[in-house]
């Protein structure tokens, strides 16, 4: 069985159809650019996906980084994975070209990514972690950190890590207690240990540059005291080249259940120094500004936590799907005749279902995921002043579900994507339980579900006067209006609309409970978080939908392929609006009530 | 931290409160037990379960079966753990006095089962599967065949399997292609692959036992033509020792994302021989009989299989119960202060959300278990004719709902818990990502979610005019009669009569819409089952609520930890049926309309 990771179709149709990339060219910063040159660099990056990044998926999962006390090691196809990305231009795309980047846009850069995840998300993560942290260096460091460090980030000498959490306090990062005392040249030094650092060491690069977060000495309390630090494993000499290691030790490695080819690590800061030791680092930026800064490089990451999420359920529904047009087994309920042939399993109304909520599910959330990209690409370059502002709230407001709708809903699409194969679905002899496993890390890292929950509700929806939250609403009237009259579509802009109704009314409400009393309005914010998703990915579905509906209808020679991609694409907006979308209705009906059954649980009653 | 696997306070209450298992010493069955005997069976249990199951939990993961194609090779303790459960009596729990047996009710076994379960999933399979096969062989065997067989079965010498699939058919039983031909001596020669036979080889036991569907020379097609036969490894000689080596050879492993320490094997019967060739076998009761007896074994397997998915899930919850007590990490809300000391996590509504999801899920499901299991003993020694009958034909409504219901929402209570204890959860180093992995099994084995769909709705609802589900209705009203007129319990009682309303309703019609279209009306059948499942597990949670109130109100001197024990179990009811139960609402909407979106769908347009 030949294995297409991403359907090529779609993703024309996310880009051209779906999203107006090619609008971008007549942007200043893209008129030297074309769709043709857009696409070849998809292509660039689906060979290297294919090439060099496939190939050693199921075996960086069986054969996993190694300590042994001095060294990590790394199966070494993931450092010809790097370098791969890395001459193709990939760490330096999103620069300009007087940076000697690719000046790409960001929808075309995590597009790229999406093939590269899809195929191996565990030897992605080096690249991945090494653009956030290059970007970090490139929007907050001095000059001089900028010209040292960013080269050789771009070129793939070396790689970047974000440092943030602690074994003492994992995603409160107000509790971070990392120190940084100031040295007499201008440097710090930095004691304490991080935990559950993606590639916190490896065997890849000479170097690793790691993006650190620890209090200076007398620094406020909490966020407010908090800075960032660039910390190197090597120093670098004069010449660029790593020289002197610095204070900064792998104490272990830990033992993932998926994503293994990424080294998950523990690491000391300062553990050889004694009084005046610790690891040396430089302040990035102003002090106690890290938390800001660090959210550049969080934001940037959840969008692609969200994204790899989409990605792994394509790819596992791309593999169902092909399954079970191949697999003979049974007969329809109606035919009792048993000499009759087996069908393929696809002829069964369950097996399509799932299928259906699979494609639901992934065509949705990479949409979604890619819808964001635009985002951040309209708040950069947008054409106006309102257009990039509008693009930053809506974005702002959007992150908490891009980064956790995927990772909620594409992890469930691999799981019916096993269960469409069964038994052959538990098995590493295909590759489905390890999509599994690998997408199961997404709804923790970069802030779990329940983090999400509070920053949507707690800070995003309010924000500014619920500023990007009418942005949103009136974007989904946009398209509700665009579509009203069409019968095809007329179900779905009823549900749609319905549903925004209960949306505004349901959040309003919540935002009074807040006022009232913080703990218990936000007791129930995952459940906010989920009926949010569910709308939101409503309206990337209608408008699909629509667009789909138009094509089938203005075009009498449109080829029959096409006919059938558009048709799917009606179909899945119809099963996600009917079947999925209702579901908001008894959760709204809790939230609306206040209903405090979690809230009053006491520890001793469990 | 100190695990314990389940809660022996719940287990003490689902026993002897939730079901009234004493009264089974009023049958002249059980007449020579006693509470005092029951309890010590479930201590030794819970003994071997601690002592030799969970021991090697986590290394017979990292450490699975492996095949040099010459022999199987399993961790040691494997085999420690099989001699441990036998020495104790276990395989011979069910059979009476005089045949050898503990003569022990149903409910105590598979009580005493949930430990070992819980204890080690992978190493109790083989015991599971062996206590299934004997049944098969005291129920249906030839005298001689039960003379050879079943007391080395009972005493732990031989090990037993239920070897029904092949690579060809999966589910399609109707399609088994392995074949026997009779030979002169009265016995059979079977020729044929199959394919995922847990502890289809090991190296635990002198002999295994394989019960096999196979299909007799011009035998009537389909599942009717299907017939039964044991099939040894070994032949044994006179004296019961083991004698000649079978043709029935490992043609290799399959490897499992979890439940690793069980082998899973493809089998080729007859692969030496020639035209006359073949695996030795002996029919078991009369031909063409296999699926009616083997269908002994699945029920007993099914709900197995959901307890078994209930105390994985069980066990999960303790352990993030334990964490989410102990673990500080940030603050509330309302807490400004980042001076004050961190929370232990369970303060975090959200926390408390997931546990209390969990502890719904789990102490739901072991509660549903047990309760079949109680059916299955009034099946068997029930009081009357009338009981006997009731008993069997609401066990045969159920099975599909007890085999599935904890097997998808117990795994998500796995989810749930690796959620709670965030990044700690995904790694090897906490047990929560391994119990995540055997539990994801559980939907497939013993027929996937979509086969017990088709089951519940296609077969068991309508079966005899609908008799069992008129059973169901009768308890359930007779459970909601008792409780009406309780403040506590009225809002309760009021959501699942509701529910039990819109159920009978939707029954109705689907089976109309059954009648007019069989593929139309079975399409959404998992949609169905799911609503099912959750009206009955409302109704098993109000039965505990029940009890809970009545100890809460009846009792002024009942001691702390009481109250705080039925304060849970009231909480966890009204998380139940206040959460979970409403979702019914939009499901029945898409039953009741035949909502034909998913049946609608063209492979093409995937």
């Amino acid at each position: 069985m030949t294995e297409q990771l991403l359907k090529d179709r779609d993703i024309e149709f996310l880009l051209y159809e779906f999203l107006d990339t090619e609008a971008l060219l007549q942007r200043p910063r893209y008129s030297e650019h074309s769709r043709e040159v857009f696409n070849a660099t998809l292509a660039t990056a689906r060979t290297i996906a294919d090439k060099y990044f496939a190939d050693h998926y199921t075996k960086g999962d069986a054969n996993e980084p190694s300590f042994d006390g001095e060294k990590v090691t790394l199966i070494e196809e993931t450092q010809a994975a790097w370098h791969a990305f890395a001459e193709a231009g990939f760490l330096a795309a999103p620069y300009d070209f007087d940076e000697g980047g690719l000046q790409l846009p960001e929808v075309i850069l995590r597009c790229a990514m999406a093939y590269i995840n899809a195929a191996n998300v565990g030897s992605a993560a080096y690249p991945f972690l090494t653009l956030g942290a290059a970007n970090l260096v490139r929007s907050f460091a001095s000059e001089t950190l900028r010209e040292t460090y960013l080269p050789p980030m771009m070129d793939g000498r070396y790689a970047g890590t974000m440092a943030l959490t602690e074994p003492d306090q994992g995603s409160a990062l107000a509790d971070i207690r990392t120190t940084a005392t100031p040295a007499a040249d201008g440097s710090y030094r930095l004691r304490g240990q991080k935990m559950f650092i993606s590639g916190g060491d490896q065997s890849i690069t000479e170097n690793i540059v790691h993006m650190v977060l620890a209090r200076i000495k007398d620094a406020p309390p909490g966020v407010k005291g908090i800075s960032l630090f660039l910390v190197p494993k090597f120093l670098p000499a004069r010449d660029g080249q790593p020289a002197t290691r610095n204070d900064v030790k792998l104490a272990g490695l830990l033992h993932k259940m998926g994503y293994r080819n990424t080294t998950s690590t523990v690491l000391n800061f300062g553990e050889d120094g004694g009084e005046d030791g610790g690891a040396i680092g430089y302040l990035v930026g102003e002090p106690h500004q890290g938390l800001f800064y660090m959210f550049q490089m969080m934001n940037e990451a959840r969008i692609g936590v969200g994204s790899g999420a989409a990605v792994l359920g394509y790819r596992g529904y791309q593999h169902a799907l092909q399954y079970a047009k191949e697999r003979p087994q049974g007969r329809l309920p109606s035919n009792r005749d048993p000499h009759s042939k087996q069908l393929p399993i696809i002829q069964h109304a369950d097996v399509r279902r799932m299928l259906l909520m699979q494609k639901s599910y992934v065509e949705g959330g990479l949409a979604l995921c890619l819808y964001a990209s635009s985002l951040v690409e309209d708040a950069h370059s947008g054409n106006s002043e309102l257009e990039r502002q509008n693009a930053s709230e809506l974005l702002d407001l959007l992150t908490p579900v891009v980064k956790s709708w995927p990772s909620k809903y594409c992890l469930k699409a691999n799981d019916l994507a096993i269960q469409v194969l069964g038994g052959s679905g538990y098995i590493r002899e295909y590759p489905l339980e390890q999509l599994y496993r690998d997408n199961r890390l997404n709804p923790i890292h970069e802030g779990t579900e329940g983090i999400q929950a509070m920053d949507l509700l707690g800070r995003k929806v309010p924000a500014k006067g619920m500023a990007g939250y009418q942005i949103l609403a009136k974007e989904i009237h946009k398209t509700l209006s665009a579509c009203t009259g069409n019968d095809t579509l007329q179900p779905l802009v009823e549900g749609l609309r319905d549903a925004l109704n209960q949306l505004n009314g349901v959040s309003e409400n919540l935002l009074l409970q807040m006022s009232a009393d913080a703990d218990r309005g936000l007791a129930n914010a995952s459940l906010y978080l989920d009926v949010f998703g569910r709308v939101v990915v409503s309206w990337i579905w209608l408008r699909q939908a629509a667009i789909a509906q138009e094509k089938l209808t203005g075009d009498a020679n449109l080829p029959r392929e096409d006919m059938d991609f558009y048709r799917g694409k009606l179909q899945a907006a119809r099963f996600y609006i009917e079947w999925e979308l209702p579901e908001i209705t008894p959760q709204i009906a809790l939230l609306e009530s206040g209903n405090s059954v979690t809230f009053d649980m006491q520890g001793d009653w469990f």
